[in-house]
Parts: structure tokens; C-alpha cells; sequence
């Protein structure tokens, strides 16, 4: 994970031979660095990274989600930021520690306006990886463990207002005679945890879903879905799963969880509502929102919207030719109903990622008869190697046990750089691929076409750089492996009455045929609800612009446009998985908190657009 | 806390001086004690506790809930226990502390069937205080951390069922084809604790509740309830409150934490639900339990009864002449619906304990015309005093940075024996009074009177004792000291059409009569269900038995009747604050997997029955 600098293997009185301690190294580290920060000497400061380095800053520095690499970038960097950041009070939260030559230790840090924390490794050049967060405002804390509400208000009050009646009048303001300073659109998990977010910083805000009721997110997607990631990695804000916990929630579950997070925290949240527009207002800096509220036309004022709609939110529905002859089933993966009348049918399902496997596996414990259409490669990794191989250090019991709390994993991976990230992911699947040699010679010996990515590092890049092409083996691919669940393979051509013919002429009769075609960006949203303009000059959503398959450059080496701000003021994206939603959710509240008091937030390093979508 | 054996003050080398360590002489004493067990060698054992000196069984030894003194007390539960218990490695968790010469070391060690934990205060004589208790049952340990479910089955199998459908059929099964093993009426806290444990460890269970929904036992209190007592007191098993929940919950929000509660934990628990009688069949060993289910009546036939109506649960209804002449509105303290309906009314409340004032303070909050009508004295303390100087060490947000987890906190409170807990009780009051004279003197002056239980130990042990005699101040004693609450004082004599006319003549004009005048025994809802014999064989329930007022002796040591077994097996009594429905739960929870895994259960010590109710 970090450089192998080997400590010297002849050295017998280690204390001596060794120098000076982690501790001592970082100590003076910092106080150097802070000294340099201090007289605004910022070449002194650059030059205390090592040539290949890397910065990365939360939104304590630089108002945005960026990296800078190499002194350069860093001088750079604090030339635009030091004297408004005006950064102070750095030092270690715990005992810095070494390991090849690397210490690596757990800071915090004071800016003008707030709070950091931080995690630094440090070599023998100087620092090597240096992470940066703002954990809150200065003046705008969370009232939580010492600063907890009371609850009730001690003393006799004439005119007294109980919590239930302020809730109910909150309610009843909110939207009418209150305005949202923020609106949230789509109430998943990312916005229930922006919500609740933004809710204990105070911020005025109403998360908007379509659904029913809060978690329907997941109550109505297949019935057979289960989180394909562990428990340890998938807790929301202020209030963690319990110990009896599953590692691999069913989706109904989590269903019941968001509900009861939306209630228990408090989130505004307006269900059975969909957003028809969002329009901006450049001179009054407002957004004009029209929400459909259960049938009632709404219109909110807020001066900021994030689009919380699902990086994986907006289904890609092909168009061949013939769909509209086929007299059978067909439906995107979305809508998929389950497998339950299936039974005996014919049933295709085009794609070959995660959704395909499930939805397929599934249809064939219903007794169908079920062939799978792969396009193209798709990367493999059984669940429980990736558990073990790849996330337990970070996200496990064993993880808890050693003291890495979520919050620490959280941190630990923030720190890894994206630039150089696949060059710790690589060896890692590797050794997945040793570990499960005979379960890949199976899969490849029965036709499926497999990968590891453009450059052999895996899942999390492929997460990281297109959030698509891979399948979290829970059960499926030994089916495909021992032919009960059929392979095709190939470009669909066209749809028949009853049948999908591919574009070799294998010709596939079907009763239902289910498009796991997977998702457009979220900057289709911003298209339908505001406009192609604006979708136009915000760009793509998603990737990190490394040049490979499906995320194409330049470089940004930041999720583009996600948790920072976009090259619209005031429009916003939040979302990912339950670790980006839970994690990188403090940033993005933390940002339309500052905006909300009047603090200055000059943003560094605003990325440009390179791609419309 | 613990005896003040005083160190040697001239000692210059305090290592050598004060000999061997807290450490060394706890792991000598628990090497010497578990040698003497596994001699089976009782004397010895005994020999090792001082002449005062305090054993307190949670389970672990008795399969009951019992407090032996000295070493014949000792002598005579091992001589009844030991072969059947088996303990061994007996070992401290976490380093020895040593204060006042009284080393304190958290243990742990096996019994033949299960694993225990304890806390042990050592003199230079021996034992003086010992805790043990039962944790977990061997091969039924509960699936959390490491051995949590894994919610997905990996794999495909046909016929799978989801989780969604698997609690699906549950449900439809619990009372239909499939019987609990336990019944537990009443669905507040207490029953939804235990039931929380009960479906943890595999025990079916259906707890069985009157109200529309889980939470209403609060929310259909009167409007301006909160939590009396601290959050970090009011945790439920499992699931904590969040970071920021507040210090005083409000009546509303607890009863939606408990609705929530009830789902995400997946406690089985029949809601619009009356169990209408009970009936035990003593030669097939089961209950006959008749439920008015929604309207539906359903037979249950479980093994095991346990009755948790609220140790406050059963109103006691005062009887007084003219009661049915009076005009006005009168219910009794639990009925009260709020002070809406009452301003510019006459309002008199017959009572002057924490329902009393809360109801007092609210309706003066109206604009009502209030008189409180005093009939004994009250114990009051302010809500600011006894958080910092009576429970602040162990329930506060210090205490759990301090390292003194609620699970911890738990055990040191059930560490201190009953029989002497009034005398560190005294001190802290004694503290408070000082502390508050000013507060003190004023009500007196207002009238009020004032007491600070028979031996000055105040709440707490009024609270063990009694279960009432007492108001934690949250504002309403101003409110009586400047005369804004009206007293009134003695018996109320007869009511008339608009008037409560007391003993001594005085006449209290009044629209509203509430009637705050507390709950009778639990003993009341097992005469109602199963009959006045069964009532009357188990015996009232609640009080140690400390011979002061409402709490009649013999000394019994421990709560009667609760967590424990009684006179009658398979029925049992479970409730109490929040945090003994939380730690509570464990044991009975544990008591009652014992018995559905058919694990001997030997009981030692079973308390007779002294009094009816």
C-alpha cells in the first residue's frame, strides 16, 4: 500500500541504528510544515513533499474534491488557498507508526473557518501521501455528544411548543411558508445521508423521491438482491448497523433500515413526490423547483439542488430493432419483476454484469430455462475473496477488532491516491486470480469471456473509472460454469416475434427477454429536469478521466463532478454506494453549510468539462 | 463505592512499600478461588470472602437472581451449586485497579454451560464484593460480529426463499401453525427488549401489545413527558441511540425509536392485541393464553409466561365519596390527555410526585388555574443535580469517554449490593441537599413537604424500594416555590359536584380533577389474566424488602419477583426503567433459552412469598 523502503536488516540496536521514531519524524514534520505554512513560505513548504507525492484535499483547503501531485502542485496549491485557509495546530491524534521506512500518521488541523483531520505518510524525502479533510465549521458544530440536545426544555414556558408539535409544524412550513435552502432530488441512501447531514448541520433542506416511502429504492428492484457489499462497509452517518447485522443485507432489509433512518434522524423528506424542472435563476442566484407532490404541483425556491438520482439511476434501455414485434416480456433490468412467471419459459437476458447474474441465477432456481447474452468481457471476482483478499483489512470484523473503525477505513482509503491506486489493486488481484484459478479455468472453459479491467486491477478501478462491467460472484457463475445457465455470445441484431437473434444469426427463442444494459450518467437527469444546456455545462458525471475503457481522459484524478462543485454554481451531485454516500456526504454538507452561514468558499482548481456526458 | 482502607501514607517506595499489585493479588485470588471450586472444596472457597463481603449471582451460579453474604452465605450456594455449575478460567479482562487499598478487576470465566462475566472488589481479607454473571450460553451463542448472519445465501438453490418471504411465512405461521415457546404481554420497553434478545437467540416469541402500534405506551402519555433519566441510561439492547440524540428524549421520539426498534430488530410483536386470560396447565407443563388479536380471538399454547405490563403499568384508581357527582372532567394521571382543553379552568391534581408536577407545570403552561393537593411528603431532586452528582460517573457523555461503557456501567451498578447500597446513597444526597439548599428552602417555605426517603438515601433506593415517593425537578418546583402551582394538603375527604373537599375541611373548587396517585403491583395484571390464586401465590412484585415505607420486609436482597423465577414456574415478571429492561433482559432472556434448549436449570435460593401484593 505504500512505498517499501526496507529498514536496515543489519542494524542490531534498533532504537539507535534507526533514528529517529515515527513520531519524532512526524512531529518535526509538521511543526516544519506548519512553521512554513505559517510565514507563507510556500516553496519551503512544497519542498517538504517528495517529488512523486500526492495531496489530496477535502474541502479543507481547497473548497473542492482535488489532488495535486509533486511539490509543484502543491506550491501551486498553497499559492491559492494559504491565505484564506490560514491553517494552523497541526499534530498527531495518536502514536505516528512506521512500516518500511514509511510513517504514517493520524493528524488534525485547524483552518480559519473549521476543523480538519488528516492522514500523512512520510518517507525519508518528505511526504509521500498527505490527506486532507474539513471535519466541521467553526461556530456550526454538530450538537451531538456533549453539545447532544436536551431534549426537553427544563423550567415552565408559557405558550410551550413539544417536539412532536414543532416536527408537525415543520412539516407543514416546509415547502409552503419555509423555503429549503437546499433540494435534494432522489432519496436513496445518498439522499437520506446528505439529508441527515445537512439536517444536524441545521441547513435547511427537503430530500424528494418518487417512491412510496422511503427504501422502496431497493424494496422494488428484484427480489433475489442482496448488497453485494459487507455490512462494515456500508453503514450511514451518525447511526451504525447493529452487531447482528447480515454481511450481505437483503435489499427488503435495507429497505426497512432507510425508512426507519428517515424517521429516527429526522430527514425532511417528501415521498410519492417527483421533480418535473429545476430552472436557475442567474440573477437572483435561486433555483425555481416544480415537484409533483402525491398529485399536488409544488414550487420551491432553494439556491441549491443536488442531483442525488443514483450514479446507476437512469436505465439504459437499448433500441433493436424488431422490440416492438417481440409478443413476449421484455424489460430492462430495472424493472425486472423476479422470476416467479418464468417458470419453464425461455428467458434471455442481454448483458453480463452484476444484474444479469442475479436476475439470471434467480430465474433458473424458478425452473426457466435461461440463457445469458455476453457482449462483451465481464470481471469476475467471487464475493468471498473480495471480502477476504480485498476489503478486509479495511471493512471487516477482524478490521473493527484491530481498531480500524468505518471512519478510519473511510479515511485509510481516501488517502490512496488515484493515480497511482491501480498500482496497489493489481497485485491484489492477482492474487484473487491464484486463489481462485480452477473457479476462472471453469468460467473460461465454458465460454464466458473474462477480464480484470484495461490494466489487471480489478473491480474497484473498474467502480472507480465506469461503475460497470464486473459481477460480485455470489452463486451465478458456477451455473454458467456448469452450463444450467446458457451462454451467448455477441451484438443483439435484431428481436423476432419470438425470439432474439444475434448478430452472427444464433437465433435465441424467448418468452421474456430482460435488458441488463445497464445505466446512464446522472447528467441525463440534469438533461430531462433542467435542460441539455446545463447538462451540457456541467459534462459528465463519474470517472476519474484515466484514458481506458469507458472513462475516457484527460486526467482528473477525482470522481468528476461528484461531492464538489460543478461548473454550474449551486448544482451538485451526490451518490455512489453506501461508503461514498455515507463518507463523502459530510463534505458535500459541509460545503452547502459554509454557503448557507455566508462563509467564503473560494474553490481551487474548479475542473473543466471534457465530456457532455 | 467501596471501603476506604487507606494506603500507607509514610510509604517512600510505593512499589515495594504497598507489596504486591492489584493485578498480582487478583490473579493469586482468582488462581486460589478457582482451585478451591475445582477441589470442590467449599470451605476454602468460602474462607476466601471477608467477614462483610457480598456475592451477587446474575444466572451464572443460581439460575436466579440472588445476593449471598459472607462466607456462610457463600459456603451455602456453592455447597447447592458448585457440581452443577462447574466454573473455570476464572481470569481478568483488563488490568487490575487498585483504589483505597480495594483492588477492582473485571473477569471472566465458564460455567458448565455457559460463559460469565464478572466484577470483583478485593481487601486485604478477602472478597468484598463479587459480581458474576451469565453472558452467553454455550453452542447458543448469538449471531453478532464474526458470527453474524450472512443474509445472502451464496450459491443457487431452487426454492430459495428471500428474507422478505421468510418473515413473510413467520409471521403467518407465530400462532397459527407454529406456537411460541414464550408470551410476553405488554410491548413497552421491557417487552420489546426482551423480545429484541429472545429472537437473537433463536427462542420463539410473539410479544403481545393493546396499543395501535409499538411507542404508543409513550406517545399516548401526556404531551409534555420526557425521559426522566439521561440518554446514556436509556440505551435498548444492540442498537444505540444516535450520537445526537437528546439528553432527554421526548415522549414522541422514543415512541418512534421503539416502533423502529421493533422492525429493524425483527421482534415478532402482535400490536392491537389483548391477551383476555392465562391459564396454566400444570400436568402438560403449558399456558393457555387467549388474545383478543385485532378483533380475531387466537389461542396460544406457549411454555413460558412472562408478564411485562409495566412495574408502573396498572393505575391505581383512588375510590373517594362523590366521585360520581362531580361534574367536571377526572381521570387518572396516565388518562390525562394534556392541557388543552384546560385553560382558565379550576385544576386540582391529588398527588405530588413526577407525574403530579408534570401535569401541574403543563397545565399552568395553559393558563389554568392549578392546585396540587400534597398528601405525604416527596423526595424531589433537581434533574442538573442528580445527572452530575448521582449518575453523572456512570451515565454521562464523561463516563463514556472516561472508558465506562453503558454495558459497563450496567455491571457496576449491579455490582453494589443492595443491602448496603443506601449507605453510598446517602453521601450523594447529602451532597445534593447542600448543594441545592437554597432550592430546598424555598419550597419548604413555599409549604411544600419534603423528604429524602426513611434513611436519607434518597431517589434511587426510593425507586428500588418503592417505585414512587419522588420528582426529579425539570421546572415544576419553581413553579410550587413562588406559589404559581397552588398547594393544597392532607387526604382528600369526598368530592363534591365542582369541589375536592379535604379532610380537614378545605375546599378546592375544580373543573378538573386529576387523580396522580400512582400504580398498583404487576401482581394486578396476573389476578386480571390468570386469577386472584395465581396473584396470591407469586406474591407481590417489586421492593428488596427493606422494612421502610411500601416496602415491607423480610429482606430480600433483590427485586421480587423480577428477571427471576417465581413461585410458579413458567411465569415470570420482566420490565422496570429503560436501562434495567435493557440489562435485565439478558438474564431472563438467558433463563428462558436455557429452558427452551433444555439445559438443567437447577434454581438456588427461590425467594419465598411474604406478602400478596
Amino acid at each position: 500500500m505504500t512505498q517499501t523502503v526496507e529498514p536496515d536488516a543489519n542494524a542490531t540496536d534498533v532504537a539507535v541504528a534507526s533514528g529517529p521514531t515515527a513520531q519524532e519524524r512526524v512531529d518535526r514534520w509538521l511543526a516544519d510544515f506548519e512553521a512554513a505554512l505559517a510565514a507563507r513560505d510556500v516553496d519551503r513548504a512544497a519542498g517538504m513533499f517528495a517529488t512523486t507525492s500526492f495531496w489530496r484535499d477535502l474541502v479543507a483547503f481547497t473548497w473542492n474534491i482535488t489532488t495535486v501531485e509533486g511539490p509543484e502542485g502543491v506550491a501551486d496549491m498553497l499559492r491559492a488557498t494559504l491565505d484564506s485557509t490560514d491553517p494552523s495546530g497541526f499534530r498527531t491524534t495518536e502514536p505516528a507508526t512506521e512500516a518500511d521506512g514509511v510513517a504514517e500518521a493520524w493528524i488534525e488541523f485547524e483552518t480559519a473557518v473549521g476543523r480538519g483531520s488528516g492522514l500523512l505518510r512520510l518517507t525519508d524525502e518528505g511526504a509521500f501521501t498527505f490527506l486532507t479533510d474539513l471535519r466541521e465549521l467553526k461556530g456550526f458544530e454538530e450538537n451531538k455528544g456533549t453539545q447532544r440536545p436536551k431534549g426537553v426544555a427544563h423550567g415552565a414556558f408559557k405558550d410551550r411548543e413539544t417536539w412532536a408539535e414543532k416536527r408537525e409544524r415543520e412539516a407543514a412550513e416546509l415547502g409552503t411558508t419555509a423555503q429549503p435552502y437546499v433540494v435534494v432530488i432522489g432519496g436513496g441512501q445518498g439522499g437520506i445521508a446528505l439529508g441527515s447531514r445537512l439536517r444536524q448541520l441545521g441547513v435547511p433542506a427537503v430530500t424528494i423521491d418518487r417512491h412510496d416511502r422511503p427504501g422502496d429504492q431497493w424494496r422494488k428492484r428484484y427480489k433475489s438482491l442482496c448488497l453485494h457489499d459487507p455490512v462494515w462497509y456500508d453503514h450511514l452517518p451518525y447511526l451504525k448497523f447493529p452487531d447482528n447485522w447480515p454481511v450481505f443485507a437483503p435489499k427488503d432489509k435495507i429497505g426497512d433500515w432507510l425508512e426507519m433512518y428517515v424517521k429516527v434522524m429526522e430527514v425532511p423528506y417528501w415521498s410519492r413526490s417527483t421533480v418535473t424542472s429545476a430552472t436557475w435563476d442567474d440573477a437572483a442566484k435561486e433555483w425555481t423547483v416544480q415537484v409533483d407532490r402525491d398529485g399536488e404541483q409544488v414550487t420551491l425556491k432553494p439556491k441549491q439542488v443536488v442531483f442525488a438520482t443514483g450514479m446507476s439511476g437512469k436505465a439504459r434501455m437499448p433500441e433493436f430493432p424488431g422490440m416492438s414485434l417481440f409478443k413476449g416480456d421484455q424489460h430492462h433490468s430495472s424493472q425486472h419483476p423476479g422470476p416467479e412467471a418464468y417458470t419453464g419459459k425461455r428467458c434471455v437476458v442481454v448483458g453480463s454484469n452484476n444484474s444479469a447474474h442475479d436476475i439470471c441465477a434467480a430465474l433458473w432456481e424458478h425452473d426457466a430455462d435461461v440463457t445469458m447474452v455476453q457482449r462483451t468481457s465481464t470481471h469476475i471476482v467471487k464475493s468471498d475473496s473480495l471480502m477476504t483478499i480485498a476489503l478486509g483489512g479495511l471493512y471487516s470484523e477482524e478490521a473493527v477488532a484491530a481498531g480500524v473503525t468505518t471512519e478510519k477505513a473511510d479515511m485509510i482509503f481516501a488517502s490512496l491516491p488515484y493515480r497511482i491506486l491501480h498500482t496497489f489493486q493489481i497485485p491484489v488481484y492477482e492474487e484473487i486470480k491464484r486463489h481462485d484459478q480452477d473457479f476462472y479455468d471453469r468460467l473460461e472453459k465454458a465460454g464466458f469471456e473474462l477480464d480484470w479491467g484495461d490494466d489487471g486491477s480489478g473491480l474497484f478501478m473498474k467502480y472507480l473509472r465506469r461503475g460497470s462491467g464486473y459481477y460480485i460472484d455470489v452463486g451465478a457463475s458456477e451455473l454458467v460454469a456448469n452450463g444450467d445457465i446458457k451462454l451467448a455470445h455477441g451484438q443483439v441484431d435484431h428481436l423476432t416475434e419470438d425470439a432474439v437473434v444475434l448478430e452472427d444469426g444464433t437465433t435465441l427463442p424467448a418468452d421474456l427477454v430482460v435488458y441488463a444494459t445497464g445505466y446512464n450518467s446522472m447528467n441525463g437527469w440534469v438533461a430531462d429536469l433542467v435542460g441539455q444546456d446545463m447538462a451540457d455545462k456541467v459534462g459528465k458525471v463519474w470517472g476519474l478521466g484515466s484514458d481506458t475503457t469507458k472513462d475516457p481522459g484527460p486526467w482528473e484524478g477525482e470522481q468528476r463532478n461528484m461531492w464538489k462543485p460543478t461548473q454550474q454554481e449551486a448544482l451538485w451531485f451526490h451518490g455512489g454506494n453506501l461508503h461514498q454516500s455515507r463518507h463523502y456526504s459530510l463534505y458535500l454538507a459541509l460545503q452547502l453549510k459554509a454557503r448557507y452561514e455566508g462563509i467564503p468558499t473560494p474553490v481551487y482548481n474548479l475542473a473543466p468539462v471534457h465530456h457532455l456526458s
